[in-house]
């Protein structure tokens, strides 16, 4: 199954919002062929495995991280092309958390092929965390990204925060921003940067959306160039958890896997407060305001543990981005 | 040269007060000894290569970072063991900035030996960088350390600091400690924290200054288990360059090199406001505060260049250590 797995992590960021996936089959305790889904659109792990071997063959296992779907989308079902003169065993890695497409193993079970599994479930998991917190949990997936000062300011008193970071780190916000299918900012964002929130040219570009207090004007600015999605926050609903939970609520109808939030200040906060998010990328850039707008507003004490976990440091010149998982 | 560098740097941080000497003798092209000074007091880097050499050669250049000295120390002067009859050439990497050990370049011409350089002399300069700063601005060499949350707190509101950082990140501070020769922090940190200030067993302790803005009875506290120094501030003395030329020059006068100023907010921001440092270390737990003591009491701007350069990150499981150069 670890080898499914590096097979899996091939498709790299391309199988986007499809999940990624590596096939194995085995005959014999020997390794006959590989295959993995390439990009959104293209022929599952399953059959681009199946299709290098043999048909005369009898009695293989077939190894897959994912359990093989069972509807019709871009491909035909895995289970079609699943053949029990062939395959006398699927081992599965974990089972699919979309309902569309789950049920593979059952109809496996119904052609006379012995399933098991899953096993190594949680590396096999964690190789598509975005597209199992989509399924399971019924809401996006979400990165909270902010650049601080040293000091931990967002922007100078007055809303200046052109530029925190160098474009080497700006540069690497166009990407993760690519790969993500929306973003969400508040309209005090907008007021003050008037941002375009697009990426820039490094891919696709992310679906915006704008967390807006009170109906002010904003249609001057650039994004909405880009045909924006307003989400109002209830008058009187000044509940972080309640407005985080309705936007992502409203996000998944819409089928965004993944959403980056990208502040302010009050909107980054909404969601730490909520304490619903799956991941931070926090950059710092070497400088000092002293006085400024501050990232985080709500109240913590030390002993407050976060369950935050650093997963990845990248240093952009002088600048650094901490990625943290939330546990 | 640059093997002469390699050589010096194997005295690592032992040599200290002493700055770090590599040296290198070469014969008709070819390298016939190495040495490098191994700690303070050891012999110094040209003894260890010459004795290594047959006395019946001649002819011979000698290759050492730093201008060979002309005192009676720990040991005899480098030149007078720089025999004509063996040695037609001595190349330095940088000339000594120590008046009392200054001198050697001469000497050595008035025995009759050529000398060239100073070659590579920025890198035989940043292989002692303390020792140089020393030397040459007639002041230590300032390291400022803060342990930050990530919205940029030294402590709550209340004070209450312990802990921010974690026990793996804490250690790590105890080694910077053993390598600095005087630790500097403001009364508030006394009151609040009442920290030992020591290496914890890891090495030397250096030794404690308290920078007092008024004669508060803090005598009960820990640090005067280790007869540390006073200096108050003048009553009327506000002006952060003062108040910081002052401490410099007088611990210049009490010879120590390397001064580590941890705090807290008040007595780091007159360093950073007076502009005077070498290195800024800051330390990042994953915790946040919302409200909390700010490290930074001063008023700049985004545009305002601090001319730091990030030279070294490390991780100490979710904790993240940046190391910045001043320019």
């Amino acid at each position: 199954m670890r080898l499914a797995i590096k097979e899996a992590l091939k498709g790299k960021a391309n199988t986007y919002p499809n999940p990624r996936v590596g096939a194995i089959v085995v005959m014999d305790g020997e390794i006959i062929s590989t295959g993995y889904h390439k990009r959104y659109g293209a022929p599952h792990a399953e059959l681009m495995a199946i299709k290098k071997i043999n048909n005369d063959i009898s009695g293989a296992t077939l190894f897959v991280t994912l359990e093989p779907c069972l509807h019709y989308g871009k491909t035909n079902p895995c289970t079609e092309i699943i053949n029990p003169k062939i395959f006398s065993k699927v081992v599965i890695g974990s089972r699919d958390p979309n309902k569309d497409a789950a049920g593979g193993m059952e109809k496996l079970l119904q052609k006379g092929i012995s399933v098991e599994g899953p096993i190594c479930e949680n590396e096999c998991r964690k190789i598509n965390k975005r597209f199992f917190t989509y399924y399971e949990k019924k809401r996006p997936y979400v990165i909270l990204k902010i650049a601080l000062t040293l000091d931990g300011f967002i922007a100078e008193k007055n809303g200046t925060s052109k530029w925190i970071t160098n474009a080497k780190s700006r540069k690497s916000v166009h990407t993760l921003r690519a790969n993500c299918d929306a973003i969400l900012v508040g309209n005090r964002t907008i007021e003050y940067d008037n941002p375009s929130l697009t990426s820039h040219g490094v891919g696709k570009d992310p679906k915006i959306i704008l967390f807006s207090q009170n109906n002010i004007d904003t249609k001057t600015k650039k994004v909405y160039e880009h045909n924006p999605i307003v989400l109002n926050k209830g008058e009187n609903n000044l509940d972080p958890k309640k407005n985080v939970d309705e936007i992502l609520k409203h996000l998944y109808s819409k089928s965004i896997q993944t959403l980056l939030v990208e502040g302010g200040g009050i909107t980054i906060s909404h969601f730490l407060k909520a304490d619903c998010f799956d991941e931070l990328h926090v950059y710092y850039a070497p400088k000092l305001l002293g006085k400024g707008l501050s990232f985080f507003h709500g109240k913590n004490s030390l002993e407050q543990n976060m369950g935050l976990t650093l997963k990845k440091v990248e240093k952009f010149d002088n600048d650094i981005k901490l990625t943290y998982y939330k546990k």
